[in-house]
Order: C-alpha cells, then structure tokens, then sequence
C-alpha cells in the first residue's frame, strides 16, 4: 500500500497542502446560475454551445457513421471511455469517494467506540483536519481500507447505494448524483444513439461506481471500469459470498486505464474523454488506434458556476495532458464558454 | 506457478495419464453424421429435440419474459453466463488451448535451435509424448508460458487469430472453431433476442478467445472473460504497447468464476450454462439470485457424434456437480439424447 494506490482508491494528492479546504475557488450551487439555455429537440447537445468542442463531435460522429465515408467505423469498433471524476461529475473541493470515506467513519463509529481515541478515526470524527493531515498516508490509507473493505460485495453495494441516495455535498448542498455534466449526459446519450458503446474507465472504485452509474449515465454495470480491490469467494453455510479484501487490485488510473482497457474492453476505443494528466495514457491509447478516433479533454474553467483548476491542482491536475492535447491537436472543451449548461439542475 | 495455475491456463489435469491419447471413447468427424434434423423456422431452437432441457429453457425465457409474470427480470438483469470448453465447443482430447501451445512450439523453433537439445520444447518437436510427461507441471508451465507471453497484446492477438483460421483438430480434421455446438449457437440468439446480455466466462485465456468468439458465437470481445496474465504497458518511442508477462492474474475456473463474474460483469447471472465441475461455483452464484434463474449443465452422452465422458475424465470431469445437479432440480442436458445436431456442418 503506498501513495499511489492510496490515490488511486480515495483520489486526494498529497499535495494538497489543507484537507477539507483546499480549494482556492470560488463557487456557487447550480441553483444560482443562469438558465439562458434553450434546447432545441433536434439539437442532439443542447447544453454545447456552437463552438469548436460541439462541431468536432459533430463532424467526427457524422464521419464515422457514414458507411460511404472512408473513415466508417462498424458497429463492434465504436468504442468509447469515459473517465468520471472531473469528466462527467465535479471533483471539488475532494474526490466525492473522499467524502464518502469520511462518511463511513462516521456511520461506523457508534460500532467502534475506542475509534474516540484511536488516530486517524479521532481526528475524522473532531474534525479535526490538522491532525488529520499529521496521520499522514498511513493513517488516510487505514481510513480507506477500514471503510471499503472488510464486507460482503452485496453489504458495500447496500452502503454505497444508501450513500449516494442521501449524502450532500458539503458546499453545493444538492446531492453528488445532482453534480453530473449535463453535456456529457447528452454526449454519452448522443454517442449511444449512433451505436457507440459507452464505457466508464475511472481511478474511482469499481464498486463505489457501479451501484448508480447505471440509472445516473445509463451505462451498464459491466461497462465499468474502475479502481478494485481483491475478493475471495466463500461458500459457508451453502451461502456463496464474496468478500472484499483490503488489499488493492486493480489500480486504473494513468497507465493502469490503458491496461484496464484492455482486460476488460479487449480493444481500443476510437473515442475517449477525460480532463486530468491521469487519463493521458488512455488518450494515447485510443490515439494509437488506426481507426479516426475522437479524444476529449474537459477543461475547468468556469469559478462560478462548477471550480476552476488545471497545472497546478490537488485534484485533476491537468498539465501534460494539456500540453500533448494542444501538441496534438485533440479537443479541449472549455466549460465556461462551450457548455450553457453544467448540471441538469440548470435544466429544470 | 502452480498445478491449479496451470490448469487454469491450459487445462491439462494431471490426472491424465497419457497425454496426447487419453480419450478413450470413439469420435468420428462429424460429417459422418446424420442430417436427420429439419429447421422449423418458428422454433427458435431447431437443434434441440423437444425433450426436457428444450421444454426448460422455452418455459424459463417466456416466464422471465412476459411483463405480468411474477418471475419477470427487467432487461439489465438478464445476465446469461457460458462456460466455453465443452459447453460452447468440444475439448477432447485436450483443450483446444494446448493443441494451440504445442503448434506454437513447433512455430517458434526455427527462432529457438537451442530447443532441439533443451526439454521440455525437445520432446514437443520430436512428439515424444512420455518424455514430455516425464517434464511434469513445471515442463508444461513452461510450455505455456513461453508460447502465451513475452509478446504484446497485439501480437498475440494475431497469432491466435492466424491459428484459428489455419489449425485442424488431429481427430475430427475439420477447424477447431467448427467444433462450437450448434444447439448452444442456436440457445445464445435465442436469450439475446430475448433482450439477455450474453457473456462466456471460461477458465480458457481471455486473449485466447477474443480474436474469434466474436465472429463465431456472436459475443462481443467485452463480453468474453477468461483467465489472464499479467501485463505492463510502456510507452517507449512514443508507441504505447501493452506487454503480456508470465505470470498469471486471473484464473477463472472453479472459485475464481464467481468473483470474474463480479469483478467484469458486476451482477449475478439468471442464466448460466456449463459443463463440468469448474462450473459449479458459478451455477451457485447463478442459484443464490433472488430473481428466478436457470442453471445448464451439458452432460457429453455422445460418444459417436462427439466424446462421451463425466465422472471420471481427465478433462471435463462432471462429478460434483452432476451431483448437485440432480440434488437441486438443474438441468441436464444429455447431448445425445436432447441434440439432434452437435456441430454447425451438420446443418450445412
């Protein structure tokens, strides 16, 4: 266990100096913004402005599709991944997994009353974040592992679903489900309708995703791909059961999505989307694909309405990615100014 | 590295005493067959006598089917898993997987003169069979080994697939992938017209299968899990590659079914197909869903069309869960008795 699975897992850099508030921009809820957006029901990506992002999409979906185009792709072949931090949900001010992390601590604790003066449990449920930050990663791993492992894949499953069906974000107030891309949600859905197969490959936990990615983005439980970590399967009692281990497995972020890709998906997608350094080698990946392939980079920029970070971030850094993107010409979006949309919120 | 490992890989049992002769029942290639069936069109399985395993899975899809039914399954539930080696296809006398091992062997040689005097590749090239067993696990691991790893995905992936499309059986002449049973071909369309997801889970390597199940059972690549090895991807002159290595992730057989199941598809199954007892784990993970489901085990009966074998078999063995079979109400399919037809020529 070090940093990196540890990151892979609940997502917080150890650069991030604070803990919960380590982000410098500022926001507002979604409630607050303008709903200057009208859509038009031909438009299959109302909330994408008519700039640059939205026509490449456009041009290159109408290209691929076209059976007379030299660029056709068949139906087997269209194959799209999406990252999910930062790419079709908020990321700020900490992975929303974090959250959920911190969550458990506190659910579990009447269970655990030597948690009152044991490190790091104490410090969670103080609130303490200076001392918190003194546990140090041994502590945050211990953290992670106490509240994702240790149970049954169908106890998790119940715990992630109550979760995501109650919790609140701490600064947007609506709950994380509501804090999903908009756009993206029409972009998976206008991909799908031109036969592309729409896949999750996330840092996040697999299992952390699966129980509502489903009904959020309409992609099946199998078509994610996330961080996981080991099981065993146990027969007492002529109950089959599988356990979840606190030892990592699967660590699917930067040059484990490429491989994840591969073991899961068994080829190359022609189209990817993302916006951190972590999903480059995805990016290159589906780049090296001879197939006309589509890579997407979301760029935070709006302060107001979602966060706005990129070279130097505690979360979703975006620096090497943004320099081969421009080197290469692939697709950044500006969410400022591409998107009249961010969350569905805004579209009620 | 061990015996279990092994098998996993290249499903040789060591129980086997022979190696290249250990069937001991009478095959005849299957044009020798008779071509007594009559493809009714509406019968969405033409192959299957109208006996007990037909009569099961007709009632069983039409009941999970039909909206006002107490049993139906909405459409994301209808997860079909199918074991490959003798349920989709034969595997007699050996594993198709080994004979592949073995022909890569004899390719490989000209690139390797050392082998000419080095064991275990010594007794491959000169056919030595009760040499090559006198190797032991360790000689057949690293048969496996060094003809599964040390290339790339794509690599591997062509070399699968130029066998597939050049190897014959040594018994039946014909190509292995015209030993896929027609009665199963028949039985996967059926669930998929009836809106199932369907999915091979087999203890037979994932990039062994991928090239071709597409084409030939009508699965989709992200759709086949299977037993893998490690891989390590690297970027080296700006070309991303992903490296296959001699050491094995996933064993999919047995226990390792259940938490594949889990770990690519992310819900249990309401249909599974199997043949042996590798399958039972599966078929329990299947039975332990509270949605109604269906269990098939293909029992091989055939000694004349096919292979006839169960109980004690070096490969295939259906002991156990012939057992828990009868105990429990599963279907069993007798080959003989229930397939009008085994392979696809005999419909042609």
């Amino acid at each position: 266990m070090n940093a990196r699975i540890f990151r892979s897992i609940i997502g917080l850099s150890v650069s991030c100096p604070f803990f919960f508030s380590c982000n410098k921009t500022t926001q507002t809820s979604p409630s607050e913004t303008s709903k200057d957006s009208v859509a038009v029901t031909t438009d299959p990506l109302p909330s994408w402005n008519d700039r640059e992002g939205k026509k490449a999409i456009l041009t290159y979906v109408k290209e691929v599709t076209d059976p007379k185009s030299s660029s056709f792709i068949t139906i087997p072949d269209r194959i799209a991944t999406f990252d999910n931090d930062g790419t079709l949900w908020s990321e700020q001010p900490l992975y929303f997994q974090f959250f959920f992390a911190l969550d458990r601590v506190k659910a579990m604790a009447p269970k655990h009353p030597e948690w009152k003066n044991k490190q790091p449990f104490k410090a969670v449920l103080e609130h303490n974040t200076e001392e918190l930050m003194k546990q140090g990663e041994k502590g945050l791993v211990q953290l992670v592992m106490t509240t994702h492992a240790g149970n049954t894949t169908d106890e998790f499953d119940s715990i992630v679903t109550q979760w995501i069906d109650t919790a609140k974000h701490p600064i947007k107030k609506v709950k994380y489900t509501e804090l999903v891309f908009q756009p993206m949600l029409e972009l998976i859905q206008y991909l799908q309708a031109n036969d592309f197969k729409t896949f999750i490959v996330s840092g996040g936990g697999i299992e952390f995703m699966r129980p509502w990615t489903e009904g959020v983005y309409g992609i099946p439980k199998d078509q994610v791909v996330g961080s996981s970590v080991k099981t065993q399967y146990d027969y007492n009692n002529g109950k089959p059961i599988i356990k979840r281990l606190a030892e990592l497995d699967l660590n699917d972020d930067k040059e484990g999505k490429p491989m994840a890709i591969h073991r899961y998906i068994g080829r190359k997608p022609v189209f990817s989307a993302g916006n951190s350094d972590g999903d480059l080698q995805m990016f290159r990946w589906t780049d090296s694909n001879p197939l006309k392939n589509f890579k997407l980079y979301v760029h935070h920029t709006d302060s107001i309405r979602e966060w706005a970070y990129d070279r130097p971030s505690h979360i979703g850094t975006f620096d090497k990615g943004w320099d081969e993107a421009k080197a290469k010409g692939w697709t950044v979006v500006d969410m400022k100014e591409e998107w009249n949309a961010i969350y569905p919120l805004e579209k009620k």
